[in-house]
């Protein structure tokens, strides 16, 4: 498979991703804005769709969220407009993720694109995303710094988290058409337009502990499996009820622990998490089933993957898409594994 | 502490407690009933009482939820009253559990009390509490079995779990009152009233592993505290983007598990959930503080427990309680061990 990406990717792993932050000037030699200006500020007038304005206004921050009425009021210079998970409305945006799939579809955030006007800027901040920001249309000047393990936030606007400090720039350079800027999260960075210009951030999420605990807690719950449940039998005595020793805290820690480590129910839970999409997907009008679906084979059907669905298959052989789980018969477990691996529409074989 | 409870407690741990049903006759040989059922039902008459009435007519079995108006529809049979948490209203209630504080305070569920007419009756079913019931007012007749590890359950009505097939009892017996019977978590049982009685159920709660975790879990995301993200740097190659290897999923659980384990924030976590009181606990008007609080000290002011709050001090001594960390200072360590201590009312000295 030939990329669309000028990258040794072998090295990029190797010394950046994670680490710290690459500029690749014409990662993407071939890069054509898949949208313009207006298509995006099109998409931000409509319900449903995430988005907002930041402007700068006499050193004043603000924040407009969408959907928007019109432009007119944001004036010619000095504001942005961010449209998230554009790749969900658009498929030609999906397509920005394929050169992107060396690096794991569970990862996978979504795509951004922000429009600036010249001076438009978010501001100097961090993100707990890694991000590849694409230069498309016009040119911006971009500022990146090494890693701040305790970077000072405010918030000069009750939605728009900035650093308290400047930062050190170890890039500091001015985007053209086709650039990439690699960025992973924790890294400060802040970016101004020098013209109309377009920046497509495809994002990467990680989670931390609190949140993955939280949503495979949530996949659990909703399954209608049995859990171990807590008992602590055969102490001679408990001592002073209101005291919880350590040894108390530590058993009850362990059977947590030990049985979440010990169940295949928590390898389960977690593939589930890992393909759960970003937000709802549309669903299907009508249902296919395998019988149907072998039955357009030959014909000039295509298959489409829905923009912003996560197909996984599992080390158990098992199809994981969007949050549930598809035990597939081993007979159809060479077209399940097609079906995740396929992002641009392909005639059914 | 002479114990209002006719029971060798070492014994009861050792061979009953979690592990086999008990009947304990003439356990609580001086018990005088804390309400009189008219007292239970006009409760169960308030808005925010979580009170039910099930009934057997004619094979059927029938549930009616609280808060009710009056009781005259349910005629001279079979049908029980059954309010939740009514140690949260009556603090002569709350004063029903003290006998049991040989077992964890954190343990404790609530005291449900129920009111039958003849015939009344729930049906055989099991539960996933430890319970105690007290026999008050009048007799019911009671049989227990031993743990069902695959009981087959139904619903004769949505409300309503009961089990499909028989159970042999290993006990059977009509209890009186000051009788006690003890059923571990999964044991059947299947009480039916003789005569108007009050039956009063002190429960344990025992969180098993999927609803711990979501507690845990929401305690962690409540805190404004940092964890660390996933990460998995230096991989020379991911494989394909939609397969989960055997060993990227080993790395996601050991990410999870590993920090949870290290991290005092897990323990820190646990001690809140364990003091989580079942419901919101009404709220003072006026908060008190150290100072103004010993200023009362020598006057005849008298220290309350609020029924249903959950008090607990860790191993590293500090206080928790419903939920809220309260780190104390050395010197008010011990008044806050009284605090934690205290059930009945106390003058404060
Ligand atoms: O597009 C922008 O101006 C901001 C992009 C950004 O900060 C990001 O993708 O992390
Ligand atoms: O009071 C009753 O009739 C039912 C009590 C019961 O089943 C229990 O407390 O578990
Ligand atoms: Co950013
Ligand atoms: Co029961």
């Amino acid at each position: 498979m030939s990329s669309a990406l000028q990258l040794d990717i072998a090295g990029f792993l190797a010394d950046y991703w994670q680490q710290q932050p690459l500029l690749i000037k014409q990662g993407w030699p071939e890069f054509a804005d898949p949208l313009a200006p207006e298509l995006l500020a099109g998409l931000a007038l409509e319900e449903g769709v995430d988005s907002r304005v930041i402007e700068q206004r006499q050193q004043q921050w603000l924040v407009t969220h969408g959907p928007f009425e019109d432009y007119e009021a944001f004036g010619e210079e000095d504001w942005t407009l961010l449209v998230q998970s554009v790749n969900e409305w658009f498929p030609e945006v999906q397509q920005l993720l394929e050169p992107f799939r060396f690096l794991p579809d569970w990862r996978t955030d979504d795509v951004m694109i922000s429009f600036a006007v010249p001076g438009g800027s978010v501001g100097p901040h961090l993100d707990q995303y890694d991000v590849f920001i694409i230069q498309g249309l016009g040119r911006r000047h971009w500022q990146v710094g090494n890693r701040l393990s305790d970077a000072a936030e405010h918030r000069p606007h009750p939605d728009l988290k900035q650093l308290q400090q400047s930062f050190t720039p170890c890039i500091d350079a001015v985007l053209e058409t086709g650039d990439i800027l690699y960025i992973p999260a924790g890294c400060p960075h802040h970016g101004v337009a020098l013209e109309p210009s377009l920046n497509y951030s495809v994002g990467f999420r990680a989670p931390n502990t609190a949140e993955l605990a939280a949503q495979v807690a949530d996949m659990l719950l909703a399954t209608e499996q049995q859990f171990p449940r807590y008992q602590d039998p055969h102490a001679d005595s408990y001592g002073p009820a209101w005291q919880v020793s350590a040894p108390q805290l530590t058993h009850l820690k362990q059977f947590l622990l030990d049985h979440l480590r010990g169940d295949t129910q928590l390898d389960t839970a977690l593939l589930q998490v890992m393909s759960q999409s970003k937000r709802p997907l549309p669903q299907p009008d009508h249902e296919i089933d395998a019988a149907e679906l072998l039955a357009y084979s030959g014909t000039d059907m295509l298959l489409c993957r829905t923009p912003g669905a996560r197909i996984l298959v599992g080390p158990d052989a098992v199809l994981y898409a969007n949050g549930e789980i598809y035990a597939v018969d081993s007979e159809v477990m060479d077209f399940a594994r097609q079906l995740a691996a396929l992002w641009q529409d392909q005639p059914l074989c």
